[in-house]
C-alpha cells in the first residue's frame, strides 16, 4: 500500500464543466471529493472512485482547495453559504463567468469568512480540460496559486496567475470573451449563405481555419496599434471596411440570408470615418467603443 | 543567355495587394507587364525589372494571363473597357471583392469578348502573398486553372479551384469573410476594457489567440451540425449564450465601453431559444439566419 501525497481536491457544481475538472483531478490520483445539487450527476465519478460529499458542507470540509463550477458568483456563494464555517482557513478556487463585481464581491465575502480567495476561468471546453495547451487563469490571492499550482495544472497545462486583484480574470474572461459569439454568427451567416446556394457548411471549415489564423496574426499588430494610441498605418483600413460594409445588402439579395445585426458593425465603421479615422488602422474602432453613445 | 519558359504575367491595378502580387510573379522569373491608373505606383517594380505597359490595350497584350486587382467588379470591368478587343483568346483572371452577381456579370461580359474567366480572391494580407500556406480560391473555367496553376501558386502554396461557377469564388469570399469585422470588433471591445483600466490590450493577445484557436476546433462540428439540420447536441447551447448576454451590459456598467453593437446579437439568441432551440447547439443561430426579419 502506497501513500496518496496528492493534495485533496474538492469539487463544487457537476456540470459539463465540473464534472470534466473533477475527472481530471480524479484521473491524475488526487482524492476527489464531490458535490451536486442533484446528486445523480456524480454518477460517472462516483463509479469510478470519487467521493460523493452528503452536505456542501461535508465536501467543503474533505479537502484543503475547494472548486466551484457553478453558473455565476451569486449562486457560487449561494451554495457555499451553507458551509461558510467550514471555509475558514481553506483556499477556495471560482472557475465560473461572472463580472468583475461579482470577482470583488465574492472576494470580500470569502475574506470575511476567512477563506483564501482565487477566481479564476477555463479558455476552453470540458472536452479539452487537462490537455496541455488548454489555457486557465486565475486572479486573487498569489499564495494560494503559489501552493496549487501543480494540483492546478492538472486542468491545464497553460496555467496563468494574472494579478492579485480577484476580479482580474473576470475583467480578462468578458474582455477575450468578447470575441466568441460575434466571431461564430460570422461563421453561421456564411455557412447559411452556402446552405441557401445548395452547397456544404463543411466545405468552407478549412477555408474559415485559415481565416482565424490570418485573424489572429493581426492581433499583435492591432494591440500595439491600440496600447500606443498611434493608428495612422493603414494596412487594413476602416474606409477599406467601409467599403465592404456596402456587401452586407448584396449578400442578402443573393441568399435570403438575414444581415441586419451586422447594421451596428457598418454603423461603427462609418462613424470611425466620420471622426477622421478613414485612413487609419480598424484598430481605431477601439476608440469608438471607449466612447459610448447615449442611445433611447 | 537562358530563356525564360516562365508564363508572361499582366497585372493591373497596383494597390497594396496588386502590388504584392506583381511582385511576387517578378521574383519567381515570370516576366511581368503592369498597368495603373496612376503610373507612379508602378516606380518599385520598375525598378526591379517589371515592364509598365503605356496602356491598358497594351498591358493585356503582353501577356497570355492577365491578373487583375482592382476593388470592384465594376470598376474591373471599367478598366478593362480600352482593352476589350485584346482580352479575345485570352485568361483573365480578376482578385477582387465584390458580389456573387458583379461576377457573374463579368463573366457574361468577358465571354461576350472571347475571353476565358477566372474569378478568384486572396484569402490574406498582401504580405502574406506568395507564402506556402497562403490561400487563393479561384472559380469559373476550370481549363484556365489547370493550365496556369503552376503560375497562380506562384502567388499562395494553397491555390483552390472550387467549381465552374464563376461567381462562386466570390460566394465563399462573403462567406468566410463574414467572420472578420464582427471577430476584431470583439477583440476591439475586450481591448478598450483592458484599456479602461490602465492594462495593456498586448497583455490579452495571447489569450485572445488560444480562444481564436478554440473557435477554430469548433467549426467542423457546427459545420456538421449545420447541414445535417441536427442541433440536439447541445454542448455549447443557445441558452448558455442566453445566460451570457446578460454580461455585456455589466461590461458597459463596469468599463463604460460601448457595447451596444452586440444587441442584435444577444435578440438572435433570445429568438432561437423563443423558437425552441434553447437546448439546442447554438449552430441552430444558423436557421434563425435564414429567415430575414421584415424590419423598418
Amino acid at each position: 500500500m502506497t501513500m496518496n501525497h496528492r493534495t485533496p481536491v474538492t469539487v463544487i457544481g457537476l456540470g459539463s464543466m465540473g464534472l470534466a475538472l473533477a475527472g481530471a483531478f480524479h484521473d491524475a490520483g488526487h482524492p476527489t471529493t464531490v458535490w451536486n445539487r442533484t446528486p445523480a450527476k456524480a454518477a460517472p465519478l462516483t463509479a469510478e472512485g470519487a467521493v460523493l460529499a452528503p452536505s456542501v458542507a461535508a465536501a467543503v470540509g474533505a479537502s484543503p482547495l475547494v472548486i466551484t463550477c457553478l453558473t455565476t458568483f451569486d449562486d457560487t456563494r449561494a451554495a457555499l453559504a451553507p458551509a461558510a464555517a467550514e471555509l475558514t482557513g481553506r483556499a477556495l478556487v471560482t472557475l465560473n463567468s461572472g463580472s468583475p463585481a461579482g470577482a470583488r464581491e465574492t472576494a470580500a465575502w470569502a475574506d470575511g469568512l476567512g477563506a483564501r480567495f482565487l477566481a479564476g476561468a477555463v479558455k476552453n471546453v470540458p472536452a479539452a480540460v487537462g490537455a496541455p495547451d488548454t489555457l486557465l487563469y486565475y486572479s486573487g490571492d498569489r499564495t494560494v496559486f503559489d501552493e496549487y499550482v501543480t494540483t492546478l495544472e492538472v486542468l491545464g497545462g497553460d496555467t496563468v496567475h494574472l494579478g492579485d486583484e480577484a476580479d482580474l480574470a473576470a475583467l480578462y474572461e468578458m474582455a477575450v470573451g468578447a470575441m466568441l459569439l460575434p466571431a461564430l454568427v460570422g461563421f453561421f451567416q456564411g455557412a447559411a449563405a452556402l446552405r441557401s446556394r445548395g452547397l456544404e457548411a463543411a466545405g468552407m471549415v478549412r477555408f474559415a481555419g485559415k481565416w482565424l489564423d490570418m485573424i489572429k496574426s493581426l492581433l499583435p499588430v492591432y494591440a500595439a496599434e491600440i496600447d500606443s494610441g498611434d493608428y495612422t498605418d493603414g494596412a487594413s483600413s476602416v474606409n477599406l471596411f467601409l467599403a465592404g460594409a456596402a456587401h452586407d445588402a448584396e449578400l442578402t439579395r443573393e441568399t435570403g440570408v438575414d444581415t441586419s445585426w451586422t447594421a451596428p458593425l457598418d454603423d461603427l465603421v462609418r462613424r470611425a470615418a466620420e471622426a477622421g479615422h478613414g485612413e487609419h488602422s480598424v484598430a481605431a474602432l477601439t476608440e469608438m467603443l471607449k466612447k459610448p453613445r447615449r442611445t433611447v
